[in-house]
């Protein structure tokens, strides 16, 4: 019997919890695993709701048990098992039906999975989903991208499932073929900023000031009821102050300091150099987890250079006023960044991204989620700016804040203690607002070597300097 | 009359200085262009090595000049172009015959035309040539990938018209297939990298000391003396000399601060990327470069945030000291990264690459060539190091050097500086030589909202902290 409104492929933690909120909200849905008994313990765990959860042992059954034109997420593995899903799909869906690919795709296989579909008759959504295993079970941030057609028909259950702020819901269609995706990637670069920065300060409160798990944990409390609240710094505060129930130790103290990385923060970095946008911060929070995994080479280095951590200058209350500050200074610059790269991807694509909306559905539901984000949803709803830092609010705040970073920046230098992530939004900041930069030199040095001109700053046109062609 | 011993298709500057050099070490050269017109000037202008040339108004008309098995180097705009020359010369050449692409391609582009040329008969070799113009006159830096066998065939050829370092050719086969482009690629990167630092250095020296740009140049000019003694350094000192004959003020001054870029340094950061290997402070040089074309946006904002350079703290003497080992340091960790990202290819790709060789060849010809190489050839040819900061000789150098590159760092963000490359470069120091990172934290983090474990300090497998399953 062909009732259920929805389906979905794959009971995974996330497509589990996708699956139980769409039948929370009222509707009925198929469900299919790949191992048919993982489907049904999932029925029969549902709980109230496994009156409006079918399991089905075979795609075919999914497609018969939904209404058509069915709409079908398929919550699987990025990379080759999304395009399994499809080709197996295409055989059993029929026209106007839609295929869902709510997981971490690359863009780039979502533009792909669009061309390869185009006159099939089926309709594609690349669909980001952020806000962790209890995001999806209770509001996920939910980012579109597909024909805005689709978008229609599958808005309401969308809607109905997503977090949301103030009452509005935390879902958007954000632009054609790939853009859903695209905005989910640089969501994770952020996120990948977002938490280097806050390694960064912690291993300054630690290792600089020599401050307990649990008293560090205390400050970031204190910190996420002013400008810095937002979910990362919560529950940075509630991991630092968690013991470990093994030894009784604060846990974060027994966890290795070996951080994995999916793709999506590289991804995020490639696609800003494709698009010729600086995007240092995120790149340096990539590396910071590429370095933490090289364990053994950071020990041996230790050993050779020590770890060489001087007591940070300054008393205490002055440094965790100027850290605060920072902090906010340094997610003020990755963000500039992330959306200067989303704003360069709308004009390459020709997506036409909407900026203000995708910061107000990130303003719940997704792990970047903060008060910071209702700020910029404002500031970019004023139309079109060059960039975040050049938006009224956040000059104002930039001006009030970036002298911390700096004093930051220099007394772990100083110190010896690494803020890569910060010192690269310093950088940031400190090239954006000079009008004069230094690469007047590189140009010399360029057409020196290479014979590859210059502009002047008095007239137009390639110039060449007076050093001769090829002059070394 | 096939009596040229090898070929040259495209004349621009590189190709006709490659061209030039071929005919002075006594060989016989056919040459071709797509313009006839450009082909017999070349020929005429030619001087004395106009005997060894042989100008070709077609394809045929080259590759019937040549004596086989031929020997036929395409130097076109990297692109599109080459695969067009491929495709016609498949068309003339015969069996054993061998093309060789001396431009800037993308390795991927290196590695897909192996590809397609497998079983063709023919054979191919993907050829990095490093030194600019006159390089490529009187001796580039020449980096070859291909076939073993193929490279035999024209070493001696390749030898001769290389820069010699103490007798040494500057010429080295480095691996198959794309070996040769990826390590002239991440050799761009490099140069991206050693040119950032010295404009930021020169910056602090302009707007932090206040210095004239003849007082800087003579600054390099004594820097070239000591550790830095490179090429770039030299040529930096003699830009900053220069007058500009038209209004006769310093040459440098009248240079718009806007710089360009090719796809190399791009390319560097993308492959680094791929590869998981850090490579911040190429990344920051790109970034710089991409930062220094936004021009009104930069002049926008420091119209709103002030410049904003303080003086920079201490005395002349003590700082220029400071800047000159600090320039050191950030060299040697920028060399670090590059080095790093190629050991990581050779891994991923097979190659087996040679780095104490490319060290070799890159002491001289190419634009990176300076005495530091000498020291890092020599710090790898002890055998297999994990980074180039482990290798003693290094290890002292940095002992004495960082110090310094802190200072600099810390004042510059006090002074409101930009130095982004060279405090990427003391964060990657800073973070390698830490044993006990901070991403226990961020572990901790991933745990709390996606469940993905973590490991432990004190036991091995993956582990879940007391927050519960999607905590928040």
């Amino acid at each position: 019997m062909a009732d259920a409104e929805i389906g979905l492929i794959g009971l995974g933690v996330m497509g589990s919890n996708l699956a139980l909120n769409i039948a929370e909200k009222g509707n009925r849905i198929a469900v299919f695993n790949r191992t048919a008994s993982k489907t049904h313990e999932f029925h029969q765990d549902a709980g109230p709701l496994r009156d409006r959860i079918v399991p089905c042992d075979t795609i075919e059954a999914l497609a018969a048990a939904i209404r058509p034109p069915r709409p079908v997420i398929i919550m699987v593995q990025a990379g080759a098992a999304v395009d399994e899903q499809i080709a197996h799909l295409r055989g059993v869906l029929s026209a106007n039906d839609i295929m869902i690919d709510a997981g971490n795709a690359n863009f780039r296989d979502t533009m792909r999975r669009f061309g390869e579909l185009e006159g099939s008759g089926l309709t594609f959504i690349g669909m980001g989903v952020s806000g962790g295993e209890e995001g999806a079970r209770h509001g996920p941030s939910i980012m579109v991208g597909g024909a805005e057609a689709s978008w229609k028909r599958v808005e309401k259950v969308l809607t109905a499932i997503a977090a949301k702020y103030e009452g509005e819901p935390c879902a958007a269609w954000l632009g054609p073929d790939g853009a859903g995706h695209f905005v989910k990637t640089i969501h994770n670069g952020i996120e990948y900023a977002d938490m280097q920065m806050i390694a960064e300060i912690y291993g300054i409160l630690r290792d600089g000031l020599g401050m307990a798990p649990k008293e560090i944990g205390q400050v970031f409390a204190r910190w996420n009821e002013g400008r810095l609240d937002s979910y990362l710094i919560e529950i940075t505060a509630r991991v630092l102050e968690a013991d470990d129930p093994e030894t009784g130790k604060p846990m974060v103290d027994m966890i290795l300091d070996r951080a994995g990385q999916k793709g999506t923060g590289k991804w995020s970095v490639i696609e800003a150099q494709q698009l010729g946008v600086p995007a240092t911060t995120i790149e340096a929070a990539v590396a910071a987890r590429v370095l933490s995994s090289l364990k053994d080479e950071r020990v041996a280095a230790q050993a050779v250079y020590g770890g060489g951590v001087a007591p940070f200058p300054g008393g205490r209350d002055e440094v965790l006023a100027d850290l605060e500050l920072a902090l906010f200074a340094g997610k003020v610059a990755a963000y500039a960044q992330g959306f200067a790269v989303m704003a360069e991807a709308s004009r390459a694509f020709g997506w036409n991204l909407p900026l203000p909306t995708i910061a107000k559905i990130w303003r719940a539901g997704c792990i970047i989620r903060s008060q910071f984000l209702g700020t910029l949803a404002k500031a970019f709803s004023g139309g079109p700016v060059a960039n975040l830092l050049m938006t009224p609010a956040f000059v104002q705040m930039m001006q009030e804040a970036n002298p911390a970073l700096r004093r930051i920046v220099a007394r772990s230098a100083e110190a010896g203690l690494p803020v890569p992530a910060l010192s690269s939004a310093l950088g940031y900041f400190d090239s954006y607002r000079l009008g004069r930069g230094t690469s007047n030199l590189i140009q010399a040095q360029r057409d020196f070597f290479g014979a590859h001109g210059f502009e002047r700053i008095d007239s137009s046109g390639a110039h060449h300097g007076p050093w001769g062609s090829g002059a070394a």
